[in-house]
């Protein structure tokens, strides 16, 4: 991790920033390859141009950050210590005064942001994420080798759900089973809750699983990930239990094509937004164009909803090592919905996917 | 719901603020009975003095808002919209120019307040929370009920467990066979992930689950809770399997006699910083105390960290409706740990133990 540590450091010298305070879960892992979620507590690395860096975090966490191979200053607070005025002590032990300041604007809570308004008076602000979703958007070859593990694992669990759809099942027995089995895998994380929908249920694209019992001539959506060593994955799939009749049909069709075609336009060069209408407008051209009512994916890493966005209206230029999902959907109220949604990632001659389910229909 | 919205701008008009601008999960389900996570969007129920809410959210969710009974107006974007200008629009529409704004300080991130400061040109910021912590402290029957319903099926959940352990099995085989069970009987959402350690794992406060398999003669410590109808219960407990030597039943009676005299402090108008007091004292005079490195509690409700914070620099006063977690513990490096934990509810006449299951030794 420390090139990472060593990159922002580089960005902050050049930005003449005496201090990057780093705060959130996910960056705060991805320079310390340290996981920890510290509730309402203060967790923060503390990242200098020309210094080593300091690490803050729950005393009780201490053990936990050498574990996962810290090598430098660590300052651990109890709950009856406060962590604010152990960071402004260590600074001034370091002689550091501070001026700039790079914060994570999108991840920052105001109440933290006029403390430090306090300690640091007279402090400018700037977004440290200017730095870190540069970063983070390129995935270097590690990061890749675990989103393919957390890829393999979201395959595995749709294999899981696929084997066991019976009629009178509901959609949270499916759930308990596909989760119970893929721990019992050693797949404890979910990158999200799963979503098992199936009838009409399957047409609200963030329905809420429920007793609802499979049945014949219905659809099955199932949206789910796993986090493998830090990183997410998000897979859609959307099964026929009994024969599809034709609007079925039509409408499965129609997804995949758009996200076919949405995967085939997925290359260095081209521009983010093209990737979203290149399935949009397959969509419309079927007649469905009201019914696809998201945009077509999200970047993936660490976190499950990344940079980049991928819509219609982001002019961005898509760049090789970044991930992203790609998951149309068609809605039909009262009648039933479809997403099919894979992982990829850009290489120099175009997606990679990670996510490899089957996606032609299967009828159980 | 709308008994809470009306508190709140009662609240508004007393502060002459003209906007709430409530945007944390937590507080939008409170005041609105929606929960929505809405991941990066933008979610937020606008609160006036004098005037009927408005609440923000993601076009797909608007179906969810009035399904959970919102009666008030709604604006609904999709991605490529703007919300903010929609919320701008909708105040000019109304005729609405706000100089007082109330945001929740400990939730709205940097990001959004410099937007917010966009809009609203001059503004001046109130924490929200000074009321909204008020309104969250203090539990109604209905949030009593809710809260009941959440702790007994942790209860079922600890019995699961119990009934389980066994020679060889895993932390891991444990916590999936329990959450399946749970998901089967409809308790699909944990409070936060399960934690089940044994052995020397037990002696880390927030251990991570593994591979562990249980040996005779070890703690199996158990934390976990169940989000039933929006609210969460928190509860630990610590079995041996097998014997306990003297040093394991004398850390197990230590943990259980401060747990209990912390229960039996928690009354109204004793102080917060009492109740961890009555426990860290015991545990000290055992000669513990070194190793109950955490506070005794944290406030439990819509939220698994919520107000108050049991610790024992609190000088807070205990009040009826207060709810929190009681949770001591001793952590012996390489040997193991034992913690106890109860959710309590503040009578008029002491706790209300909403958690029942046995805390005398188990001893599998």
């Amino acid at each position: 991790m420390e090139h990472r540590i060593q990159n922002l450091s580089t960005w902050l010298k050049e930005q003449d920033i005496q201090l990057g305070f780093i705060t959130s879960t996910e960056n705060v892992f991805y320079l310390t390859n340290f996981h920890c979620n510290p509730h309402e507590r203060l967790l923060a690395v503390l990242v200098f141009p020309n210094e080593e860096p300091i690490l803050v975090c729950p005393q009780m966490e201490v053990g936990h950050v050498k574990h996962a191979g810290w090598k430098y200053d660590v300052i651990g607070f109890n709950d009856s210590q406060d962590p604010w005025a152990m960071i402004q002590e260590s600074l001034a032990k370091r002689n550091i005064t501070v001026s700039r300041m790079a914060i994570e604007k999108e991840h920052l809570l105001v109440q933290r942001y006029e403390k430090l308004l306090q300690l640091f008076p007279g402090v400018q602000f700037l977004a440290a994420e200017e730095k870190l979703h540069d970063l983070r958007l390129i995935k270097d070859q590690e990061e890749i080798r675990r989103m393919q593990a957390a890829a393999d694992a979201a395959d595995m669990a749709c294999q899981i759900i696929v084997d066991r759809i019976a009629e009178g099942k509901t959609e949270m027995d499916l759930i308990a089973e596909m989760e119970y089995e893929m721990k019992k895998k050693g797949f404890a994380k979910t990158s999200f809750s799963t979503l098992i929908l199936t009838g009409a249920n399957s047409a609200l694209p963030h329905g809420n699983p429920g007793t609802n019992a499979i049945k014949k001539g219905e659809f099955v959506l199932m949206d789910l990930g796993f986090i493998v060593d830090g990183y997410c994955s998000d897979i859609t799939r959307t099964v026929m239990f009994g024969e599809p009749n034709e609007q079925q049909r039509e409408i499965y069709e129609t997804v995949l094509k758009g996200q076919l075609a949405a995967i085939d336009v997925s290359k260095p060069g081209e521009t983010l937004g093209n990737v979203d209408r290149a399935a949009r407008n397959i969509i419309a051209d079927a007649g469905y164009g009201e019914y696809f009512v998201h945009r077509i994916g999200h970047g993936l890493g660490i976190g499950i909803h990344d940079y980049p966005s991928v819509n219609d209206s982001n002019t961005g230029i898509i760049k090789t090592g970044m991930s992203y999902t790609i998951e149309p959907g068609i809605y039909v109220p009262n009648v039933g919905g479809v997403r099919i949604e894979d992982d990829i990632v850009i290489t120099e001659t175009g997606a990679l996917t990670l996510t490899k389910f089957p996606k032609d229909l299967i009828i159980l």
